[in-house]
């Protein structure tokens, strides 16, 4: 609700009655009907643009120089977690970019600590600059295959749904359960049946698709070609194109982005972490690939804004005009999308910005609650035959199901660096059981040492690959000790690590911190012969059981394909 | 809110696990994405569509025979007072064209009754077939230049606000009061801020429809030509294309029609009455009538549909595919819109459909509370110089502002055939303070008698136009005797009449007797000389004073340029 007087001010200011607050001077706005780019001011009372399309007087003054304005982006669908850093910092690492609008599913926090995770998320989003909003967390845990911190019902969700942050239901990863009508499923479906539910629908088609879809289900994020795209568009779902760290889908799904298919489309990034966003950015990076490869300017400024504004029911922001929040963003060129400047709700973005939020204190400290490994808790049984073996694939979540003749000793199965065949193991890591489960991984390159980490999707339990036990049990640990993060050991000592004491997940450092670590952490692990470029996102997915083929959980090695143990 | 039985056989049903309830066989869907035709059948569980895009089994079966399915039509602004009938009669007579959803707003019935019009529409909403949504009116009375039945303040509103018929506000007629910030407009506006609003805004532009916009309104359906709709559209104002009884845009408006701009379209019709749905058609009539001037046909069918249902949030339909309410249009030919079946909510439109609707009884009977008319409450004094005549132009409800010099005699100003310049006269009919005022018309071409009236925008006094005071005053008691409605008189004597006792706005009949007696009316009209085509429509405009350019109330002549008495 916006008072009586905020509108008096607006409207007065629109009108011309009084100066307004604060006008960027001589800007090219993209016109999102028609794609021209049209010379004018732009004026702005508070948080809401009041008059666009001709020269106007301000209180204060930007001169925009010709800069051509389009609507702050949108990023459909994204886990603030996997930027490694708290909410605060997360805004100041993508803000620049032009994202003034996320809307997020606190699913990893959520798995760690449940509602406590979630009214952290909503807390953040209050004292934040740009517009967080909070999908809640449609799979808590995500299967039964795997010990989580926390589980969901309808009842620890519905709680939620009046908060002004909040849009729906988010990603329901469960399709299984959606399809198989899980009376759980059912609850959630029926609970947010008025309001919007996003989708998880990695390779669902034909009737299986309709069902997930008659269940009011309206968004994917997870398709991957554009065969798949075609078919999902053509019965109503909106595509959320991603480009996160891991999952890379923009080049097969750019040949959809047209002006007749915007209206169908958005972008989002999922998971991304710093080291991306610094290196390539982050929906200001999809826009420009998206044009460099082919991608009609308008179609993709359109996708980026308001289609995606308009598939989430944020009517009041994707344009720019009066009565919109000034979300605004300067670019040079279009194509290039090379921001210059960025207005999140009216304010400039700059760093003075940040500096007067409000605090939220941080949760789930210490939430790592392990007893202390040995180097004999990773000891696998001998068995007879071929062990199966989880093949990583270079850049991708999905992985092979490999089998492979593993030496034996002493009654045990041993690691084969011949093979590229190392130990994985994950630990329950909530307080719950401390089981763990240890199998064979082959695709790291590692020949010496260990890496292990907290971050490991969905339940995020410890998991630790390495190639001698001694130091397996020295980087799970020291995670043990720091509450969580990544750690690299070689010679049964730690080498490298990254605190991420906030559930085990995100920093209490910047994100420049963040990214400087990272970096430490890459070259420690490629010391240890580690020929993957993300070695620590690719160990965060192994634990993955609702993305085929083979993943391990701290209950043991599941075959997704069944979706039971081995 | 949608059950989880509901949502199991939803599912089940789109995946293929049971028979669909009923499946449309054999249809040719237009793609809304890309604009071509695919076979498919339709599946549909309840009033939901649950499969498309492949052969199905169902307990029921409709044959489409290649016939093509496009989604139900939205109109998304209109007086279903206008069509002279009750809702239960007014969706007979549009469903079969295709109209699906309607957006009304009842501002006449509320003019009348207040809030127990609203009630009443909310009532019938729930009883009907196709899907009423109801606008809460925001200009009851529509100026300070008028009586009306009732006034509706933001604390009226709010009481509806989360009616499930309820979108937002209707129409913002007074654009004056927003841009002076008038309290009590500054009130619905915050009341309603984060709702829908929709707009009424004829020839508002440059900074005022800054303002206005700032205001946080979102629509204009007042837009007559297609510069000032490229204006509103590029700040961000969506279109609501009209083609009414009297006011017609479509024809100025077609050029906008384009794939483009459509996701910033939609069509409605405001004002249109049962004649000219039954000659011309309704949404049906539009599209048409928008292809054959050259309009893209996905685009007009997306105007008709999806764009219309993303502007208003109703999200759940505008597309036909798997959780989409099931709204479902089959025409033989795209561009003809010759409409051969319609399904409403999954149920096919057929006389039977609306025989077991629960009825609601009518309200506001009696409400015309004039006291008895004799010629001599006609009379209007003589004065110097000219007289100040109102200029009918023919379908149009804009008037012009004309000065004749005019006969005297006995003190009294008189009536002149020659110049077309005959009486005027509006009666307050609420019971209120039974005021009168008189002046003259021009543009009529009676030649003798009178017709009158008790539907009159927008507060819906008596109206009689007339060229001899005996008739005049014949006219007018015979609609205080029904309850109101249109009478013609000649001689003193009533000719023709259709009772409208509903609020002195609706007929309890049906639409087809309706026309019936609107036929027997104009003939009625025409043999007295009259040369307009809709001459009750036009009448019913003459007490509009939020149209230019001089217009009459009960309390006197309005000079709507000065938006004050002449």
């Amino acid at each position: 609700m916006t008072d009586a007087a905020t509108l008096a001010r607006r409207i007065a200011q629109g009108r011309g009655d009084e100066p307004a607050e604060l006008v960027i001077r001589g800007a090219r706005l993209l016109d999102l009907v028609g794609g021209g780019l049209i010379e004018t001011d732009i004026a702005l009372c508070g948080d809401t643009i009041v008059a666009t399309h001709g020269r106007f007087e301000g209180r204060t003054t930007v001169d925009a120089d010709g800069l051509i304005a389009v609507p702050g982006f949108i990023d459909t669908h994204c886990h603030v977690e996997s930027s490694l850093v708290t909410p605060f910092e997360f805004e100041r690492c993508v803000l620049p970019h032009g994202v003034t609008t996320a809307i997020c599913d606190p699913h990893e926090i959520a798995n760690v600590l449940g509602a406590e995770g979630i009214r952290y998320f909503l807390a953040c989003a209050e004292a934040m600059r740009m517009d967080l909003r909070v999908q809640l967390s449609s799979c808590v845990p995500a299967t039964h295959l795997e010990t989580a911190g926390a589980a969901l019902e309808a009842g620890d969700l519905t709680p939620f749904m009046d908060h002004p942050k909040v849009i729906g239901l988010a990603e329901f990863m469960n399709f299984p359960g959606v399809l198989n009508r899980d009376p759980g499923c059912l609850a959630k479906l029926e609970a947010f049946s008025h309001r919007h539910i996003d989708g998880h629908a990695p390779l669902v088609r034909g009737r299986d698709l309709d069902g997930y879809l008659a269940a009011g289900i309206r968004t994917d994020h997870e398709t991957t070609t554009a065969d798949e795209a075609r078919e999902k568009l053509a019965k109503g779902m909106a595509i959320l194109i991603r480009e996160g760290s891991v999952s890379k889908d923009l080049h097969a799904l750019i040949p959809l982005i047209t002006r007749d298919a915007s209206p169908f489309l958005a972008f989002c990034t999922d998971d991304r972490n710093p080291l991306d966003i610094a290196e390539e950015g982050h929906l200001d990076f999809m826009i420009r690939t998206a044009i460099a490869n082919g991608a009609d300017i308008l179609a993709t400024y359109r996708t980026a804004s308001l289609s995606a504004a308009r598939h989430f029911g944020v009517s009041d922001r994707g344009f720019i005009g009066p009565g919109k929040r000034a979300d605004i963003v300067l670019v040079k060129d279009l194509a290039r999308c090379d921001v210059q400047a960025v207005f999140a709700g009216g304010r400039r973005v700059e760093e003075a910005l940040f500096a007067d939020r409000k605090t939220v204190a941080p949760v789930g400290l210490g939430s790592v609650k392990s007893r202390r490994l040995a180097p004999e808790d990773f000891a696998v049984p001998e068995r007879d035959g071929e062990t199966p073996v989880i093949g990583v694939v270079p850049g991708r979540i999905i992985t092979e199901r490999l089998a492979m003749r593993l030496p034996r000793a002493a009654g045990q199965t041993r690691i084969d660096l011949d093979q590229d065949a190392i130990k994985v193991s994950v630990i329950e890591r909530h307080g719950r059981n401390g089981g763990i489960a240890t199998g064979f991984v082959h695709g790291f390159g590692m020949r010496r040492g260990a890496i292990a980490s907290s971050v490991g999707h969905d339940s995020h339990n410890l998991c630790v690959v390495g190639v001698d036990e001694a130091s397996m049990a020295a980087a799970a640990n020291r995670l043990i000790e720091t509450g969580g993060g990544f750690a690299v050991a070689d010679g049964g000592r730690v080498t490298a690590e990254l605190a991420l004491p906030v559930a085990g997940l995100m920093s209490e450092l910047s994100f420049e911190a963040v990214r400087g670590e990272l970096e430490t952490l890459r070259a420690a692990a490629k010391a240890l012969g580690v020929v993957l470029a993300e070695p620590f996102l690719q160990v965060a997915f192994l634990t993955l059981p609702v993305i085929p083929h083979l993943k391990i959980t701290d209950r043991g090695l599941v075959d997704v394909d069944r979706f039971d143990f081995v």
